[in-house]
């Protein structure tokens, strides 16, 4: 039964008649104000395409680039500027690194939790008969992590042509973190490709290249870092370099057929997003300012304080007991996820129903048919934001339950 | 010999302090105050992530873009706004149409004008084994434009096999221009696709999906549109629908293994890069408030100016004789392309020397072994910018000739 808006204006106006943005795991709302100047000032002033001549703007623009390789290397420990390579999003990172790695005959272990990034392209390669797939456990729906039924799950299901292990840093559902740096280690071990997926950890994890013995580290602008949407990073260990998946101009080796070999131009084909790319290195200077631990310390608070204000509401379930990461999962009864987010906006609450993009990660949660009511947080998440929540929420119960 | 920097700096500040940008065909510049608005607006007003989740600022993201895909419609002659795709830059759109599309034992045609965006990914489909490529003749250097003997040359090329037929709409060097519509008929008639990279020609040309008979044109939002760079387009015939080359989550399907078999969607996996679409928009609305044809003209004045300017010069080789469009190649006696981009940077003129990024464009012109420099032009250019440019030269020919 849909809930009268009458009622819904009445008490907003009361409460607050702003937005309380908790969508930060589809995209981080608002940029710091030093984004939106970086993007700007790149527009205005430093306006040239890097790497095509060797002009005053084309320099400036190429020196902005070139910022934003060395915020990520000193954020995400990488051996060098030239192992950063920009591409349009997370998904485009992952497919352009899986492509560009797996060959005929590959066998390949992802997590229960992945994101359709993740799964998507690797389905395709195994319906064309390339490789294998195998998904090992997360144990996410256990009330504690259990990094050893994890680790125990991966060593059962590796094959002696296992040739890459790719999984998610951070579950874009429910904020489940799996054990990074020991899946590492024993990739390092068993020389086997370690590739993760930091859509949702970057910026709320501390990940480092060297320390967790990652090869190929996938991540958005536009999320944990708080940079515009329109640039993903994909950053490679030294001595890793994919085939090419896109080819073009880059203004290297203009007289071959062939793309570069050296890096990160091999990766980087056609004109970079660089508006994009001033205000990531804008957004990961913002963040180092605060400092990973900080924000991750801040998003674990409240993700408690929300799951707290949760546990009050009969008839409504939370998923993955263990998780403390900057998303939390619920769904209320029977009843679509959608609605439920439909109802919440009218409060101006923006929070995301459905599958989120993740059909494993919803069957390994269990998840009902109706799918899940995501809430998402961020550095300008306040725990007001989760009380005004939980009053919006007891009223559309009283509508909907 | 390098000129003396004293002698410069003297003769730049008698003139003019400021920069006089000549490299619109690497990326316009400045872009018009409403494109640098409408990104601002995107980022700190609309900032939601466009098809995740329905709440306010969602949706707000999604009239965003879906108002830039009305305007592309509009512009080229599109079917409907779902026949728009988004990709990272024209050289994704390129190589997510031609490696969606052919299939081992095609036959492709391209000019001897193309770019790498468009050379690289179909040399590579031939290294691989899976194609066939041939090049036909733009007379480039004819001293008129001769339809009919490129429309002979491409007949004569064509093979059972001719799969599509994938050319420039105008050189990214000099500014030629290829009988789109003529060659679109004869793609009709044979049944062949015909796709169109038009990096330089959207903006500066009328171009017209329906009337040209063009089955896929790709194009920047960051040139002749005025956008941010970050965005190229993919604009599809209805009924063709190319394989992905990159799967992911997209808000739509969430359950499925597989990418939607719908247009844009299947197309577009992961975040779009919705500030740049929202200023691309914004770019396509100035070049219509100017009108395509009262841009052309302009471009074309300037070409003849700086061609006639030019002309003065001794040991000065401009090529193309037949070109009139926004862009004119030139190089000074046996000097290095570079090195004169550089004597004219401490000018402060922005104009682009080396290759181009186009191997059988420069090949076809016949261009030095150091290359040769480019003068593009915008909607911002106006004559007085190639007097500067003509006694910059006059200065930097003094010396180095």
């Amino acid at each position: 039964m849909p809930i009268r808006s009458t009622c819904v204006s009445a008490f907003r106006n009361e409460v607050t008649p702003l937005t309380v943005y908790l969508d930060n795991a589809a995209t981080s709302f608002p940029k710091p104000q030093s984004v939106v100047d970086a993007v700007q000032r790149c527009m205005i002033r430093d306006g040239g395409n890097p790497g095509r001549g060797s002009h005053a703007l084309s320099a400036a623009a190429a020196r902005t680039v070139y910022a934003c390789r060395e915020e990520l290397c000193s954020l995400f420990d990488v051996s060098s500027p030239e192992q950063v390579c920009f591409t349009l999003n997370t998904t485009s990172a992952i497919n352009t690194l899986v492509k560009g790695v797996l060959r005929r005959g590959d066998h390949v272990l992802i997590s229960d939790l992945e994101h359709n990034a993740v799964w998507r392209p690797l389905h395709k390669l195994c319906r064309e008969g390339l490789i294998t797939l195998d998904v090992f456990r997360s144990y996410a729906c256990d009330a504690e992590r259990n990094d050893e039924a994890i680790l125990r799950d991966i060593r059962r299901k590796l094959r002696p042509n296992t040739k890459m292990i790719l999984c998610t840093a951070l579950s874009n559902l429910c904020g489940v973190t799996l054990p990074l740096r020991r899946i590492g280690t024993l990739c390092q071990r068993h020389g086997i490709l370690f590739a993760v997926d930091a859509a949702q950890g970057a910026g709320h994890l501390t990940l480092s290249l060297a320390k967790d013995h990652i090869d190929a580290l996938c991540l958005p602008a536009h999320k944990g870092l708080y940079g515009p949407q329109g640039c993903g990073v994909l950053l490679l260990r030294e001595g890793l370099t994919p085939d090419t998946l896109i080819e073009g101009g880059n203004g290297m080796d203009s007289l071959s057929p062939n793309m570069s070999d050296s890096l990160p131009e091999r990766m980087e084909a056609g004109t970079l997003p660089v508006p994009a790319i001033a205000g990531l290195c804008e957004g990961i200077r913002a963040v180092k300012r605060i400092g990973i631990e900080a924000l991750s310390a801040h998003e674990a608070y409240l993700h408690q304080v929300a799951r707290d204000r949760l546990a009050c509401f009969r008839g409504l379930t939370v998923y993955a007991p263990h998780a403390c990461g900057p998303c939390l999962l619920f769904s209320v009864a029977d009843r679509p996820s959608e609605e439920i987010c439909a109802l919440l906006n009218e409060y101006g609450i923006c929070a995301r129903g459905g599958f989120h993009c993740a059909a494993l990660a919803h069957k390994t949660l269990g998840t009902p048919q109706g799918g899940a009511v995501r809430l998402s947080f961020g550095m300008y998440n306040r725990p007001r934001d989760l009380e005004y929540v939980y009053r919006a929420l007891s009223s559309v119960c009283q509508h909907v339950i």
